[in-house]
Order: structure tokens, then sequence, then C-alpha cells
């Protein structure tokens, strides 16, 4: 008898068998199931809590308020990638937020992280984003980090048990272990939202993703909030994939770009109309430029590896993952340090789409 | 029995009874069936064909030689709404293009067009364009129609029979009867996309909506192409009403405007960045100083109509088909010509979104 939600979850098809990298299988929820998140999984008798959803908020001053009874960190949003690492056997892995094992980022957790916490607190598992211009997940990275990729921590969870770690704890491990965390910006009162306004304006002329607010005593609650600039930045780096992506994600983020206005004034972003119809048009542009050179629309990622066997590994899973993408392996060579391989992801979507209508196509719609 | 496709679209839930004026019902199809388009309808015996699509083309030098091949009609793409007039029994009736009778049409067609071609003709179907600033259903209006609604005919139908009569018999009737057509810019072969151009530009210019071409020989063909303008203020007129229309209708304008600057060059619409940019901002900003002054996002439509007991039926009819927007009678005044009826559309979705955020809601995406 499988540990709940499990059992349930795979009853009702909400649950898979996964491979592990050195065979077996482990249990991947596939969809939120009774309050455990998609992503949860179950590797033997361990169970490695999923990461929560957190909400957003698209104002301050009310939000705020709203959302907290008492003070709050204030935590960077860092623009990458969410990852658990945790223990499992003898190896230590990272999970990407649905569950998978991540071959890139468990390929280089020596480099980002002190593994001997795992050894000392074999239960213990390090949230964190994975950011950087050298990972095979998003395009674009955070202004702090200009080559390869960095880890930042910003909770920790223990196997098999609801919730987060204290903060104690965090500040107790992170210390230890040298673990590099998200920039904690301070603490502040609900009340405190000029503060935060303030804060946010800095984080969007340094066009920095946001915050992730986070309530110091009970009920503990949790909220984000991201800068006008995120918003745009998005748009230009994702329009070319503009058909595989669903439409919502451009109108949600022009929505929230019009709200930050609202709120944080126009001298925040003084050019927000040319930046914005520049995200859009000169992004679609470019992606027909390409099309009309390669014959493609695609991306391509580069990522560092210390294992070339991690490389194909990465692959595999993105070959399995993607959706309708394509991914071609474009280089695979050591650079004295580590493997450095060039993949890249044809957008299968908007290549047909361009092909269609630029070769005279018609569309219904 | 029904004649198909009411038969097999009754028996599939594609087809539902709806109230005739005057008491009974007819019956209208919800979905296409067989070919026949939603919005077709039987009205006792007599089937009235529904409107087809009509396909859209996003490049002109190779939509034309690929959907073309002869020659071929430009004809003015008006923004409007469109409808079928037909004789039923003993009245003539205007319907949407989903088979609804329009109580605001019809009411109207005494001023639109001469009805005694339907005396002569009783089987002909006139489909047109209604457009202009006072109607109940569009937001925005064509620069040529800067007051009331006038009609442009495009087509001529008959009763139970499909396809479109020949062009000689629209142009007998509409010299004959003096109805007010669409402007026809010419004829074109499928090569001369440059003279297309020419003419998409100018209309671009002047911020009209497009084109539609109809193949002059058989097979008869039809495309539609539009400006990059249109795009924009598709945009700016509809973002109020963003939660309650398909993302799609903005990502796909977005597209089409794209591809309107890649083909007809940066020339024909210089501030495009800038346009776009505000067409999504002030939008967004002035539904929000909106709401914030009347507590609710919405639009009034105003129409003149001949008779008071139409306005009711316009109002009962918006109520039914216009899904979660409140609709809400605010004037309905006699001017010595015609009864004035003012409506306001609530757009719920936008006023409940709104609401929400800016009392500092939280949200999942």
């Amino acid at each position: 008898m499988l540990p709940e939600p499990f059992q349930h979850a795979l009853d009702h098809h909400k649950a898979r068998h996964e491979p592990r990298p050195r065979g077996g299988d482990y249990l991947r929820l596939t969809d939120d199931v009774h309050g455990s998140p998609r992503g949860t999984l179950l590797w033997d008798d361990r169970l490695v809590p999923g990461y929560p959803h957190i909400g957003r908020i698209l104002q301050l001053e009310t939000g705020l308020a709203q959302q907290f009874s008492g003070p709050f960190w204030v935590e960077e949003k860092v623009d990458g990638y969410n990852v658990r690492v945790a223990r499992l056997g003898d190896e230590v892995l990272a999970f990407t937020r649905g569950g998978f094992v991540c071959p890139f980022t468990t390929d280089r957790l020596p480099d980002l992280l002190d593994l001997t916490l795992f050894e000392d607190h074999p239960d213990v598992v390090v949230c964190a984003e994975v950011a950087g211009p050298d990972q095979p997940y998003v395009v674009g990275h955070p202004p702090q980090v200009q080559e390869d990729v960095q880890i930042f921590v910003f909770d920790l969870m223990r196997i098999g048990e609801p919730g987060f770690l204290p903060d104690a704890d965090l500040d107790a491990l992170a210390a230890h272990y040298g673990l590099p965390r998200v920039t904690r910006f301070g603490r502040l009162a609900p009340s405190e939202w000029r503060q935060a306004g303030e804060l946010l304006r800095a984080l969007n002329a340094e066009r920095r993703e946001g915050v992730v607010l986070k309530e110091i005593g009970p009920p503990g609650r949790r909220a984000k909030y991201v800068t006008g600039a995120s918003c745009i930045d998005d748009i230009l780096a994702t329009v070319d994939n503009l058909p595989q992506l669903p439409a919502e994600y451009f109108t949600g983020r022009v929505l929230r770009l019009a709200l930050f206005l609202a709120e944080q004034g126009e001298n925040a972003l003084p050019t927000v109309r040319e930046q914005l119809g520049r995200a859009f048009v000169d992004g679609l542009l470019d992606a027909l430029g390409r099309f009309r050179r390669d014959h493609r629309v695609s991306h391509t990622h580069r990522c560092r590896l210390r294992d070339r066997e991690s490389a194909e590994r990465l692959m595999a899973h993105l070959r399995r993952h993607e959706g309708p993408i394509q991914v071609i392996e474009r280089r695979l060579e050591w650079d004295g340090g580590h493997w450095v391989l060039e993949l890249e992801k044809v957008y299968a979507g908007m290549t047909g789409l361009l092909g269609h209508l630029l070769a005279g196509g018609i569309v219904f719609d």
C-alpha cells in the first residue's frame, strides 16, 4: 500500500512512474492531489514534497494589507527554473518543478552546492532557483548572472514532512555550508507599501524579475510581485515561440505591466509603450528573419556539464518533455573544465505557422 | 422529416429552436454541420444559408498566387457586423452571423434598403455588413461612417440554394434597387500583389480594415487580408474586455500586424511600436481609471430605432446572447425621427478582475 496521496493519485491517473538514472523507477504526481502539488515524488519510501504554488499580487498598497497580518521578509524572485535537491539512496539529485530528475542540474550540483550538507542532513530538501545564460530551459537570465549558472537557495524542506523548515534552520545550514541564497532585501510591515514600491522600482530599473514575500509569523503566507520591466522582457524572450505558449502567457503579462504602471507611476518605466511594442513587433520580425535565413525558428541553449553521459541524459530528458519542440544536439566539446553542450530547440509551432503563412497559406480564425 | 443538415444537426445537438418575433419558432445551426455554416437557419420549409467562413492570408505576394488561379475582385472589408436579410412569411428580417433575428437591424431595414426588392424577389437573401458608431454590437466604426449606421451589401444568396448568386445578378439588383454596396476597388490578377500592397497601404493610412478578395471565375475562391492599423485599433477598442475575450484574439492580431509590417515595410506604419504599446497600455490604464470612477468597466452603445418595441426586443436579445456581460438600459427617448436607445454593457470579467486585484487580491497562474 502506497502512502497517500500516491495511492489515490495512481487510482485517478494523477501519478506516473518515472525511470531513475540508475535503473528502477519512482512515482511523480502529474497534478495537484489533495493539497500535494504536482511534482511531489515518492522514491522508495521517501516522499519529496512538491514546491507549493505561490499566489501573485498586482498591487502593493492593498495587496500587502490584504495578504499579510504581520511582518514579512522581502526576497528576490530570480528569473530561472525551480529545483529541489535531495539525497535519495546514495545519490544527490535535482528535481524540476514537475518532479523529473534534471540531468543538467544534477550533474552540476558539486559546482553549485557543498554536498556534505546532504551527508550530514540526509533528510533535508534544498529548494532553489538555478539561473544564468547557460542552461537548457529558460531563455533569458537575470542581470546578476552573466555567465554559466548560479544557484539561489530560498527554502528548505524535509523528506516526508509537509511545509518548510523554520527560517532559523535555513540560516544555520546556509551559514555552515556556505549555501548561496537569494538576496533578502529586508523585513517590512504590511503598511510599508511605499518602501516596497521604492524597492520594486529599483529592481525594475535593473530589469530584475521581482520579489517573493514571506510572512515571518504564522500563518506564514506568501505572495509574489513582479516588475513591469520583467513582463516586457518575458514577452521579448518568448514571442518567437508564440503558437506553442498559452496566449494568456502574453495577455497576462500585459495586464501585470499595466497594473505595475498604475501603481508605480509612469516615471518607473518612461518609454513603456515603445518597449512593449518593440517586444512584440521586433521579437516577431526577428523570428521572421531567422525563419527566412534558417528555414526554422529556434533557440540555441548552451550548457556546461561535468560528465559526458549527463549530456546524453539531458538530451533524452528534453526530447521526452519539451512537447512539440524538436531538440537537436549541435556541439559537445571538452573545454578543459567541462563538457560544453550546445542544443538547438526548434519551435515547431512557429516554424510551421510561418512556413504556411509566408508560402501564402490561408488560416481560418 | 426535416431537410438536411437539420435532422442530423438536431440529433447531434448542433441545432436549436429559436423564437420568432411574432410567435412560433425556427431552427438555427449552432455549429458547422456537413459544410453548412453555423447560423444556417430553417424557417418553415425555407432554408436560409449561413454565411460561409472566409480564410485569411497574411502575405499578399505568395498568398494571391497560392489562393487564386485567375483574376479576382478586390472589395473593401468593412468593420461592422455581418447580417443576412431575407423575406420569411410576410416579414423581412435581418439575421446575425449566428442566425439570430437581430431586432436592431430588422427595425432599421426600411432606412437601410429598398425593401421592394424582397416583394419582387422573395427568395433573395442580401448579405451585408452594418457599420457605424450607433449600433449595439461592435466597439469602433469605419472612418467613412461617422454617425448612425450604414449598410454595405457584398453578396446575394437564394433561399434553399447553396452558394452565392452570380455577380451579374448582384449588379442588376443593386442598380435597380439602389443597394448600397461595399466599395469595389478593382480587379487584379494573382501576379499583381504590388498593386494590392499599394491599395492596402492606402487603406492602412486611413485606418480602414482591409479587403475581401473574390475570384471571378471558378472555383470562385475567397480570401481576406487586413491592415496593420486595424489590428492595433481592434486591440485598443477591446482590451478593456480582455478577460472575456479569447487571449488568441490579441496574440493573433499582434502576429498579423508583424506580418503586415514585414511585407508592407516599416514606412507603412512608422510609429507602430508606440501605437501597439499605447493600444495595450493606455487601453488598460483607461479601463482602470473608469473602474476607479464608476466601480465598473463598461461600454455604452447608442442606437436609433423606428419602433419603441424594437428597443425591448433588442435588450432581451442582448441579455440572452452576450454571455457574462450585464446589459443595462440607460436611456430611451424619441428624438423626433427615431427612438434613441442608450445601453451600457458592463464587462463582468474585467470589472470582477480589477475589483479583486485593486483590493489586494491574489491570483494563481
